[in-house]
């Protein structure tokens, strides 16, 4: 664990997402990475294509590599990891076997140290940079996400934009748009009049309002239109400057509570396209939660989910007795593939930390010397 | 107009909803009706089955029709009409040609006038019995509807569960859902350990908390989950107290921008599932409305949908000059099918009263007689 690693010891990262995938690998830290992007995650025919996405990014990354080399041969990998968007929902609904693509990371990198988690995981690892703490996670969704010192994952919110998400820009191009239908209607209780002229250029001209029901990319559509509200907001309409105030309240709200879990240290990051590229939403987010958590380091977001995904990568190569499996969020495997035989959702991991020896608040450090508290 | 109908002169009504279908014939007001029901309304291979569900409805009826009079010979049907669950929607997504339910309804029954109407206006007709004025809906959705004295419609809300019918089933499901999801999650603004525990008895435990974004029945989940809501907020469970209140808020604006159109009688009613089993839900909304509009008349529902399909025939065959087209909401037939060429969606029917005459409040009888005000 303290010895350097060897040079020429490659990890690769990946990470896929909604909009994108990419992949990296890396020959060490501060040392410069070959990199690729691919396609998408898409469901076709009732099935995640992950498994595919993965095939092909390492495909990709391996050619680039060999390039790279200049004939001196291609470097061997020795860990990778990949984290995926919406793995516990696709898991859930049969779209896809998370063990599948330790498979297809074994396979295709020639590795035996692989890890597959969800995005949430590989967002906190490049944000705080591996570091402990908590990671406010805001794009499309909105999920709060900490670690303990026993390397055990919390999530909060993550839920989706029908019952959860409070905040992200799913959830605010939802009000925003509810704002607008009710001044198309000439209901007066959260209407904006802005927001409908604001809606008529984003969607066209709608004479009996809006309705996204049936509409299989809503989502997406609801997230275009949040940047539309937060414009709104600092030009001072009212109602946006509400629905504002009501996310960076929930937004806080769910940092609060992944922070809140024993053992996580005092420290947050922020990152998605959303949170990132409105800071005053970020600025009122902190506000919050400093409001309630004065000892809490803020600090700048380290890195991508991609970069992540090489933390991870690199720690089951040098420390893996701090990377157990933690599922459903994390799933480890390390040249140990009778491990696949167990079912991924069986593992009792707890998102809220019942039924476990309640650790005290504010010293981890002890705790982790084992001093019998 | 005056004329009393000739003995006989059956009309007959149809319902069709998402939970069930129905129909029925009179020979009169105030005389025995024969009815039959049939089932929901789905999408098949992306295709409203409506045609379908009418056609069986029918024949049915007509069965039950000639058993009833017992050899003496099957009466003359002389108009339809139709409710629909969803028929705007439904046919902006091009899952339903409205024009081919006239078919339908002709071809089964025999008779050249019929109605294709959306269920808001067929609910109101049932509600206030044919008189006008604005009534509210609140079932799974929510709607506000309101005829002026010219026989024209007007919709406020009832735009779905994702950017509207807000205080609806669906919506106050989702509502309770989200506080609940925030209990479990260790989140304090807006979370509910009471709607936690309700969540559980009625979904099971969800280790991760409960998302239904990929869930094909949300909107009837969510709707399921309204009256434990209600319940919860009956016991005093401050967070569902507040999310009926919004509810109640929310409906209350709905109906009053219903209202307001103007030469819309000041005359209101309620119906749909929800709301009539809630009269605490209804008895808020109520005094929200009389604290902005103390001039209205509250009634008591004088029926449902399918008496208003009902009025709605017997109109077609009384007064058919009183009851014009009034597309997107209300497409009528009188034995000139070659209106059917016309494109369903292009009548100029606003929401809104825009670009047209204003026509003054509180007047309706000076205005129908012409006075040229």
């Amino acid at each position: 664990m303290t010895d350097p690693p060897p040079e020429d010891t490659w990890v690769v990262g990946l990470d896929l997402g909604g909009t994108g995938s990419r992949a990296a690998a890396s020959p060490g830290p501060g040392r410069p990475h070959i990199r690729v992007e691919g396609p998408p995650l898409h469901v076709v025919d009732g099935r995640s294509d992950a498994p595919d996405v993965v095939r092909g990014l390492c495909q990709d990354l391996m050619r680039e590599l060999d390039a790279a080399q200049a004939g001196a041969g291609t470097p061997r990998i020795a860990a990778a990891a990949v984290g995926l968007r919406g793995m516990m929902a696709m898991d859930r609904a049969g779209r896809l076997d998370p063990y599948a693509l330790h498979d297809v990371l074994a396979d295709s990198l020639g590795t035996e140290r692989t890890a597959v988690s969800t995005d949430a995981v590989t967002a906190h690892l490049g944000a705080l940079g591996g570091r402990g703490g908590a990671v406010l996670v805001v794009g499309t969704g909105a999920v709060g996400v900490a670690v303990d010192e026993y390397a055990r994952w919390y999530l909060a919110d993550g839920l989706g934009y029908l019952v959860g998400d409070q905040g992200s820009g799913g959830w605010i191009g939802r009000e925003g748009l509810a704002a607008a239908n009710k001044a198309r209607d000439g209901r007066e209780d959260g209407a904006s009049q802005v927001l409908l002229r604001a809606s008529e250029r984003h969607f066209g001209r709608q004479r009996h309002g809006i309705t996204l029901d049936s509409t299989p990319d809503a989502l997406s559509l609801l997230a275009g239109f949040a940047r539309s509200v937060l414009a709104a907001a600092r030009a001072g309409d009212p109602t946006s400057v509400a629905i504002r105030a009501a996310a960076a309240r929930g937004l806080a709200d769910t940092l609060r509570a992944a922070l809140s879990h024993p053992g996580v240290e005092p420290r947050v990051a922020t990152t998605g396209k959303l949170i990132t590229k409105v800071p005053e939403l970020r600025a009122l987010v902190m506000s919050h939660l400093t409001d309630v958590r004065p000892d809490v380091e803020i600090v700048d977001a380290a890195g991508e989910p991609l970069d992540g995904a090489l933390v991870l990568a690199r720690r089951l190569l040098e420390t893996p007795e701090g990377v157990p499996s933690n599922r459903p969020f994390l799933s480890v495997r390390m040249g140990t593939p009778d491990l696949a035989a167990e079912p991924f959702e069986t593992a009792t991991v707890a998102r809220a930390p019942r039924r476990r020896k309640k650790l005290p608040d504010g010293d981890p450090v002890t705790l982790r010397a084992g001093s019998g508290r």
